[in-house]
């Protein structure tokens, strides 16, 4: 009898074994998430004053590369940002990190956009930089962009970051609400 | 006789945990890939029509910085694209997603270009993104690049997309079929 | 006794067994990281050349967007390039690989760049690719930045890279030591 209990328990044991080996050789991956548990999550708001040419002092971005005249939304035009980051809606609110990157017009028959943004973090609560990149169609009401790395606190994470466009004041001033969720955190 | 089993057993059983709870504060990660098993594929088409300054109806790219004359290869060219992506080769064939981005040629002695697009699917069977990015050398048959990220049904989905280009008609249209296999899925 | 020994055992593999289904469903990720064990490391050196309008043979990047005037710190430069890399400090050493990508500056009032940069590795011991972005203080002793996927022997890989900075010879030259730290390797 207790001879048989150890058979069964050892074969159970090599199973286990075998799933647990298995599990550092996968084929590929695929595991569900539930996007409700992030590991962390921020929302904040991103402020972006263009550069107009006389605004040098207040200014946080800048067209290098102007419009081609490709349709009417701005086909072609580059921008380059070092963009403060708030906690409320107050452009005058102390920043609690910066987003530096770019993004361009991409947009033949509406306006449309792409963007590649550092978000970084140098407080005593977090250090360290994460990335978001890829398509942001801005006239949406809310836009899903992923997360695809970051450094300091935030090594290796990922995630997706949601987009609202808070306000827009002509070409001289937009608002963007930042909600990042990070589903993988290894600090 | 059953004591001595238990405790070997019970050994057992601390062993297996350990390694469980050690998978989670791994040093490092380091698993082998089964390239032949993806949890996800696609084979579709990318086409370009690149602005000549007089097809604006029919363009689907143009360049925002012409050559700089380092070489003879377009070095400094720059394109922004919102390019068509169909399942058959036929530019006609309704699509099933759009490529935004851009790219760039950096070669000094020979054609060479470097990337990020977002392959962006928006109807009943998929929603979301996914990014693409990095070298490509197009002048090689088959070229791989890494995808780092995604949204949606894509949501932080990794992988490795395979580009082959099927078709150049001098400076006006290209089509490049690109072949993506995804390795992380998590949707 | 037998029996109880049977019930424990098997109540212990059925948690086991709980544990590793739920590694498969994991609502999110969080990992504890030793930074001082990388599945992989390297250390090796960048060379950048730029072209000054009449080094054609020896440039390896060129800026194709001039500063647009903004404070005094370049902002808006956009350079790309084509770098080779060695494992020693000597420019005329054999490289090792090369790095195809870009760079700008987005200071207003210091020095500041933001890249992202393919490593492109083709020789009997390496090959493939894997890449580097985001935000380069390149003011700072040194830097992290995220590598964010790969392809090849680099397939899906992820980590950081820290840059500091050689030598600087004006607009000239810079050579920058990249220790590149990998902490998921699928390969």
């Amino acid at each position: 009898m207790a001879k048989q209990i150890y058979k069964q328990v050892l074969s159970s044991l090599i199973f286990l074994s075998v799933l647990l080996y298995q599990s550092n050789t996968v084929s590929s991956f695929r595991k569900s998430l539930d996007l409700a548990k992030p590991c962390k999550r921020f929302v904040f708001h991103l402020h972006n004053v263009a550069y107009d040419g006389d605004n040098t002092v207040n200014a946080t971005s800048a067209a290098i590369v102007n419009p081609i005249g490709l349709g009417d939304f701005n086909f072609g035009k580059f921008i380059i940002m070092d963009n403060p980051v708030t906690m409320d809606e107050n452009y005058l609110s102390k920043p609690v990190a910066r987003v530096q990157g770019f993004f361009f017009y991409h947009g033949k028959s509406k306006y449309d956009t792409w963007l590649s943004w550092s978000v970084v973090f140098n407080s005593t609560q977090q250090k360290g930089t994460l990335n978001i990149m890829g398509e942001n169609p801005f006239m949406e009401p809310t836009r899903d962009l992923p997360v695809v790395g970051g450094t300091g606190d935030f090594i290796m994470t990922r995630g997706i970051a949601t987009f609202t466009t808070d306000l827009v004041e002509g070409n001289k001033y937009f608002r963007i609400k930042m909600d990042i969720k990070l589903y993988e955190c290894y600090y």
